[in-house]
């Protein structure tokens, strides 16, 4: 504490990302990495660039990477955004669209850096709680407020919702801004990006993707928004009145490249989706019970063996996954899907903890 | 426009960086880039990163790289603050720090990304104007602030003061910050970090730098601060209530080979002093009054010509400068040192344009 800190410090509670260990011979199954490594065309990419090249600054604008993404989403490169990870696109969508004179509103679990944004800015926000089965009733979100967002699939649940149901919560608040953050919606949910193509483009939806994730780039740093025009015009002053170049030459070669190689992804997904379904059996005949996921990960509790204990036991084998210390969910582990070893690993270790 | 923006968004003029053309040989002397690139050490270390670790989140610390600037400069590494260029750490800056109930105060003509982050955080600054011969006068920073803020040397003047006069701002500012962004400093400036060292560390006193310039790694996208623990400590705290992950893997990977060759920036800055030095002299034997500069590049103005009439036919002849069209300054020039070929090049154009 400090007498020289500006008054809003003292009121914020940082967010914990997920620890990065340093561990040797570790089975990380904790930030929800890919196992798989981004594409081989990304790594060629970014080892080809000139690096003597890096004495001048990147496009501070990144108009091949938009390019890029609009050609893959068939949208316009007006309809694009980038940040240095989608943490900092949304930190901006906080700070550009969300704060209004009404509350935000976001369920009560969900990616907790939410609230954090909100108190760093100075945002109301009113949580909405998700049903008994943890999954997100858009009926609910039916308050006047000044915006809403959520992830879908949601975090650390796992749980999406249908394309369908986003559009009537549309069509029910056409006077606030509808975030979709897609960072897992690769591993098998819908995506409302199509919505955005075309005429049709809603004024008020804006849809955030990450490369973290099923693009295997979490150490580039690279994350998108895309939605109509205006929204994008308006990030775009919040970005160029906070940094004008948060995307280096190395990222936005690597990007382009990654973001051009849609196999790779697909096929990816596909053994993550895989390998998911069959933990998802394996830990039922061990007992536990498992959110329905159309993620990366899981969210998965024993009745008889509480989260913290489990995820202690498990840590103590060399097996690093996120539990949450929150209401509602201490009994839960959120763990990533890793590869088959891993899981095999994994579900070795749980079977030698439960007995 | 939308009327989906926050409130503030309406009210930003977003700074304008200096632009990156796509040309050919163009001789680029307009947003103070090394001519020289960055040590061939910090380019090795790049290429020898293990890039399938891309799909792994870097460290959220940095620490890795917090030493090494801790190391090079005498500090503690407590006393370090990592971000995405200087940029952005001067964001953090102007949210976590200078923030207050009184105005921040800087010069009337300075980094021109100052105002635009009061606008975004709603900062109230009061402009203390530069002297007649464009120096910044500490003594007239004398009103309660919340806060000061300058470049040492200036920017986009080149002047530069001593410490002892920072010093002595530092005794009669007790009661808040005094920022001293020194991404210029490797040219001829005394730098402000001795004063941070051991126990008579001022709690008040913070000095930015950038990777941007002297370590001419302007395309990665580095910058610090350094100043006591509980300045960082607050930092910190905004900085992971925005993004958890500022820095990626390759970037923390550079930035500490080239910290580590302090040898590479002193070779390198030695060559731009003395083609600074050459340049002054010839513009001085066309007419061109110029002002002391201790940085990577000069302001000047010429009594016969009109600042705006020399960067377009500079740019007719595919030398671009900075022309900034401010009040006082519309007659200058800002032209970056490069190489001493580009510098002739520079020069030959001059004569050409006023005869």
């Amino acid at each position: 504490m400090s007498r020289f800190w500006s008054p809003v410090v003292k009121t914020l509670t940082p967010y914990v990302p997920g620890e990065q260990p340093q561990m040797q011979r570790l089975v990380k199954l904790n930030t929800n990495e890919s196992p798989y490594g981004p594409s081989p065309k990304a790594l060629a990419a970014i080892e080809s660039q000139n690096t003597a090249d890096l004495r001048l600054y990147p496009d501070p604008e990144g108009a091949a990477l938009k390019q890029a993404i609009a050609k893959l989403h068939g949208l316009d490169p007006k309809q694009v955004f980038l940040g240095n990870g989608s943490d900092e696109v949304l930190a901006h969508v906080f700070a550009g669209l969300l704060k209004q004179s009404k509350p935000v509103n976001f369920p009560d679990i969900t990616y907790s850096f939410y609230p954090v944004y909100c108190k760093l800015f100075g945002i109301e926000y009113q949580a909405i709680p998700l049903g008994e089965n943890f999954e997100i009733n858009t009926a609910d979100f039916k308050t006047p407020n000044g915006g809403i967002i959520f992830p879908n699939p949601n975090a650390p649940t796992g749980r999406s919702i249908p394309r369908s149901e986003i559009e009537a919560l549309l069509s029910r608040n056409k006077d606030s801004v509808v975030v979709i953050d897609e960072a897992y919606v690769d591993y098998g949910t819908e995506s409302c990006i199509p919505l955005l193509r075309g005429n049709a483009c809603p004024e008020n939806l804006l849809v955030v993707h990450t490369l973290s994730k099923s693009r295997a780039l979490a150490g580039l740093r690279v994350g998108f928004a895309v939605g109509h025009p205006d929204l994008i015009e308006g990030l775009e002053r919040v970005k160029n009145s906070f940094n004008s170049y948060p995307l280096g030459r190395l990222a936005q070669a690597g990007a382009i490249a990654a973001i051009e190689d849609q196999a790779h992804l697909e096929e990816t997904s596909a053994k993550v989706i895989q390998t998911r379904t069959k933990l998802v059996e394996q830990l039922k005949a061990l007992g536990f019970e498992t959110l329905p996921s159309t993620a990366n990960f899981i969210f998965t509790r024993h009745p008889q063996h509480a989260g913290a204990e489990l995820y202690q036991a498990l840590r103590d084998r060399g097996i690093i996954v996120r539990h949450f210390k929150s209401a509602r969910i201490e009994e839960f582990l959120r763990i990533t899907i890793g590869t088959d070893e891993q899981s095999n690993e994994l579900v070795a270790a749980l079977k030698e903890i439960l007995n």
